[in-house]
């Protein structure tokens, strides 16, 4: 099992999860799905940067990035701090998002989330979760370089499969990027409990 | 938030999580998906027991079960133990199950694992995983039982929503205890990656 966060603690302590792990992504397996092709390490323009999550982010607009994902709600900076150091502990979280730094600005975000499993020999499943780009940035194929990143993050991490839900109208972009609707196993339901906001 | 196993620290360490999170659960809001009535509290006969995941339930038949899901593989106790304390460190599996008491045996599973989110005002989501009952058990609502279990928990916790996967056989079933196939936002998309099986 390649090092994660939880078993190589001499990462920077801001980082959600170490950012040595998005160094040499398997780039070569996608390339077709990107042109021009782009990777986390070179993302097309010099003033993206692709990294995990960190703790100051608060202050570079995360918030009001996954806003346009669904209700968010008025979260304090302490208890962003909080969640995030709960989500650092567990180890299992992987937020990765693209910086604007010349505006210091969150312009994207996508989350994998690994999950322990007794099935597939003690195996880890991968989770893509709450994909968002700033709509400003359309044409740079960052909603792709994103996703790609933490689908090639879960492929290092070793897990054996990754899955997302998704709305109609996503289908294809996610079919350009390799992911399947496998027939008559495609079926996300959904109960909601009274809803906190 | 209701107390878990990370925050309550004063049972039985055999177990997954804490098992009083199981007494007191709101089945008065499914009553209706059972007939006759039954609970986690009184699954309809004097043998029936659900718990927790044990970590001696390798002694059990856990992994005989759930080989009726998946590829399982070959797991040493050793193997199954160490994914189980990994598990409970975790604090987000609640692995919960029916044993059969006059044998000493597993005879069903359903896991539901918890899913720190900042939105939502940094709420908690649920997700049903690996749902099985041993197929000699039929027609004693076991499978019910069971996932009404880990969703009436997942309520406990506070969590904003659950959701499953499934295949189109079980979507029936699945509405019968209230899960719903969100119109335009019920697709799962998989990418596999190479088989470590």
């Amino acid at each position: 099992m390649v090092a994660n966060n939880r078993q190589n603690g001499d990462f920077h302590p801001s980082y959600l999860y170490n950012p040595e792990l998005l160094v040499g992504l398997d780039w070569k397996s996608v390339q077709h799905s990107l042109k021009p092709s782009i990777t986390n390490e070179d993302p097309g323009e010099d003033y993206f940067l692709v990294r995990p999550l960190r703790i100051d982010d608060y202050d570079k607009g995360f918030l009001q990035l996954i806003v346009q994902l669904t209700t968010v709600g008025d979260i304090t900076k302490a208890q962003f701090e909080a969640q995030f150091l709960k989500m650092q502990k567990a180890g299992c979280y992987f937020v990765t998002v693209i910086e604007d730094i010349r505006h210091s600005k969150i312009i994207g975000s996508a989350t994998l989330v690994t999950e322990l499993k007794f099935i597939h020999q003690c195996g880890n499943r991968a989770r893509l979760e709450d994909v968002v780009v700033n709509n400003t940035y359309r044409g740079k194929q960052l909603g792709k370089l994103i996703v790609l990143t933490v689908t090639l993050l879960a492929k290092k991490l070793e897990c054996y499969k990754m899955s997302l839900d998704c709305k109609d109208p996503l289908i294809p972009f996610y079919k350009s990027l390799g992911y399947m609707l496998e027939p008559g196993n495609a079926n996300t339901m959904i109960l909601r409990y009274e809803s906190k906001l």
